[in-house]
């Protein structure tokens, strides 16, 4: 399916073309029209605004459509590409454009991935050197060097499972294993050989991630796998995999204990996926226990985590209000993911970061 | 000077030889005397306890010594190889036996450079991503995503200065490379070629830093190539280079208007060196003046930073008691520093970590 002369593409982003995007993409694709809109910002929802609040006239027509929120499927009647804005589609699901074979949904894996890992490996290291800590005493003035009675263990040949190995979990390797950590991935299904292990019709920044897939010391897969990977004495396990049927639940009271069993309690947990991937009750009870020697969320079930909810005070847990994504140079990956992907529409090739429905 | 049947060593060090560690030195060195101590905390001063303290039955004799506090010359009578616990030497100035030309003192450069490396990312990477303004909310159970009023920049791309390309600044510099910065490194003297900025000579802990000099991406030396960094238009700056004569107040006014006239006020200034590298008043005017984003402090000038001292409550300032050298690594990287060199002591070559006096 070729670029073709109706085609109309509308970015509804939270900023601006990049400087020369526009110039390039008309010097390209002289037939396409393009309409870039910067998406305001739904403070009381903390969400971008829905395409459909556009002027109708700037949704008539439109083929080619990127955006974050989903607009109503009324607002998207001749759309049959859609790029998001987002790595995850879960906001999608039930929606009936995303129902429809004949709709392309292209996911924007890849463009939250550096951000992200930073986020993770920026709290497990705020975590390790009891930054927090440091930090309440600043706010006390006081100077109190505690000469080893919190000793802090380094990362230098520490164990980290991640939980899928697409875009994020690939750049958090790359962050850990300069750290000297042995990484483990986990992926749905097996990964036995180097073909399968690379990182195929994935959009990557260039320079970041892993994508032939060299770094993991170990791969693990499928339920069996994941036992495994939770036996291994994790000192940290990201959690970086979609929200789907079978990862609903996925760490719950079982798996909480088996941390605890393999490692002594000292396995550091960050979420950055979804919150409903980690059972909320069982969270809170293993980090009261100390099961685990801490969490870092940037995502929670129920978001937004209400005032009165015992997550927010329960011990060694550090709480985002589901930001990690967040990158002034967000907009601008997105706007290269397009332009990669109208190349590929245009010369009838399969699209990167494509969603299997 | 091989080892000889008269040699005594002493460690006094924070934590008990590691496992195997004494059988090993007794196999390999039969003719000599190894007495480890652990050395106690001093809480009042956050410092450990001084060697003079052990009976002088332990003292007596030694002539291999390493220890972390300097004890009196009183106390080193036969000591002819020093082996500090510490990075720095800057402790030993106006010491006897530091200016005793027979006295060999190797530092222990190296073996706290990881630790040292991930309190200055984790620093720089909670900065970035507004941890504490997190971490502010959280206490107040508050979750505001601000979607995008307070942006993040991530660190793909951004520029990073090293001053002193040590076993530190080469463990942050593989760190920093990792997050896809590009690494300035500035030493004393001139490094032109390969050789030149090979780590020679020092100890690292395997698979860690920059032994080769290959990832900065330009070199600079002395008084003008500081000039020249500085104009770089640095996102961050690590200052991770000894306290000598020439080095203290190195950082100052002009030096902080030079930041901010190149990069507009966005570096962030990371010292984890001494305090007296950098001149407290002007980084005082520096942070409340916007010149620089922010500053993480694990050394100041002066240490204990009194109560009432504006740098605690300077805008953007995260200050740490001198702690980033804590490990529970430290002591076995230390034993292996001493084991080393050892063996280069009984074969008569130079030393790992001499110290030039």
């Amino acid at each position: 399916m070729p670029l073709n002369p109706d085609d109309k593409l509308l970015v509804h982003l939270p900023g601006p073309a990049p400087a020369g995007w526009l110039e390039a993409a008309a010097r390209r694709f002289p037939g396409l029209e393009v309409r870039w809109e910067v998406a305001g910002v739904d403070a009381a929802a903390s969400d971008l605004e829905r395409a459909d609040a556009l002027p109708p006239e700037t949704l008539a027509g439109v083929t080619l459509l990127c955006v974050y929120p989903p607009p109503s499927p009324r607002a998207m009647e001749r759309v049959r590409v859609v790029q998001l804005a987002s790595a995850g589609s879960d906001r999608w699901l039930g929606h009936d454009k995303f129902g429809d074979e004949g709709v392309v949904f292209c996911s924007s894996s890849g463009c939250q991935s550096v951000q992200i890992a930073e986020w993770v490996m920026g709290a497990w290291l705020a975590h390790r050197h009891h930054f927090r800590l440091y930090d309440e005493q600043q706010r006390r003035a006081t100077w109190n060097a505690r000469v080893l009675d919190k000793p802090v263990a380094d990362s230098l040949g520490r164990r980290v499972g991640i939980l899928g190995y697409g875009s994020i979990g690939r750049q958090c390797a790359r962050l850990a294993h300069a750290l000297g950590m042995r990484v483990y991935a986990h992926t749905r299904t097996e990964r036995p050989d180097a073909p399968s292990r690379r990182h195929a019709g994935c959009y990557s920044v260039p320079g970041t991630g892993d994508p032939d897939g060299a770094i993991p010391a170990r791969w693990f897969h499928g339920d069996a796998g994941f036992r495994q990977l939770l036996a291994l004495g994790l000192d940290l396990l990201v959690i970086a995999l979609p929200l789907t049927a079978s990862t609903r639940g996925l760490v719950a009271r079982p798996q909480f204990r088996q941390l605890h069993d393999a490692s002594a309690g000292r396995t550091f947990v960050c979420n950055v996926a979804r919150g409903p991937v980690v059972d909320t009750d069982a969270l809170v009870e293993a980090l009261e226990q100390g099961l685990i020697s801490g969490a870092a969320l940037d995502v929670t079930d129920p978001e937004p985590l209400p005032p009165q909810h015992p997550l927010w005070k329960a011990p060694n847990v550090f709480i985002t209000p589901h930001v990690s994504w967040q990158s002034d140079a967000l907009v601008p990956r997105i706007a290269g993911l397009i332009m990669e992907n109208l190349e590929r529409l245009d010369r009838g090739e399969p699209l990167l970061n494509q969603i299997k429905k």
